[in-house]
């Protein structure tokens, strides 16, 4: 694979690049937030998705398919040393339609050659009563 | 809390022992597996669940009434360094009915001072056709 990665000075970078790059449905913004190698994507209710090509491809087909979600994101617990990031974030996402749905996400970064970059994203649907939840 | 930890050698035996726990109803080896602080435990489809005496009642809930299920596991992904580990594993979970449900988990782990215990415990249902797979 011919990327030039770039990766981030923190995981909280990395974290903060990947929800604007679901938020404005940027493929190349999503593409550069993931590492190259050993990824692996859960979407929530769904299998998981093994190795760069794939990932980026349901990225791909998210994103196009997506009205520029409104994504309020707050992590919740994080575990970090020199060169692993554990963060537990809660997502708030708001399609075109109004509808909120309440994600929890694993995401794990890794420290690399060029910076921080994503390995692992793991998302769930939860029981939280979305409706009571402002998203702007 | 007057918890003696023993924790384990590495994050493989801290995982082994979590799925035996889990396979024998045990609550006391259960108990054992994971860290005193900061843990959170997402049961599939559930909100997040955080500290160890909040998680240890949600494990009393199911293992109390769980009938001995049997569980394959597979950990199908690992990313360790010195203290922290991630390990991404497919559970095929059956129980006394013969229903098999397929579970993706992340788990964390985080060797402290007296070796590796769980911190997190991330489990989602997937799409996967589980009537295809053989639980012994």
């Amino acid at each position: 694979m011919n990327r030039t990665v770039s990766g981030f000075a923190t995981s909280d970078e990395a974290e903060q690049a990947f929800y604007n790059a679901f938020s404005m449905c940027d493929q190349n913004a999503m593409s550069a937030v993931w590492a190259d190698d050993k990824v692996v994507c859960i979407h929530p209710g769904s299998n998981a998705i093994y190795g760069y090509e794939s990932v980026m491809r349901s990225w791909t087909h998210i994103l196009n398919n997506a009205q520029l979600p409104r994504i309020l994101f707050n992590t919740v617990k994080k575990t970090v040393n020199e060169s692993l990031a554990v963060h537990l974030v809660e997502e708030h996402i708001a399609s075109g339609q109004g509808a909120v749905v309440v994600i929890l996400a694993t995401n794990i970064y890794q420290q690399l050659e060029n910076g921080w970059l994503m390995i692992e994203h793991h998302g769930s649907v939860t029981q939280s009563h979305a409706e009571t939840h402002t998203v702007q």
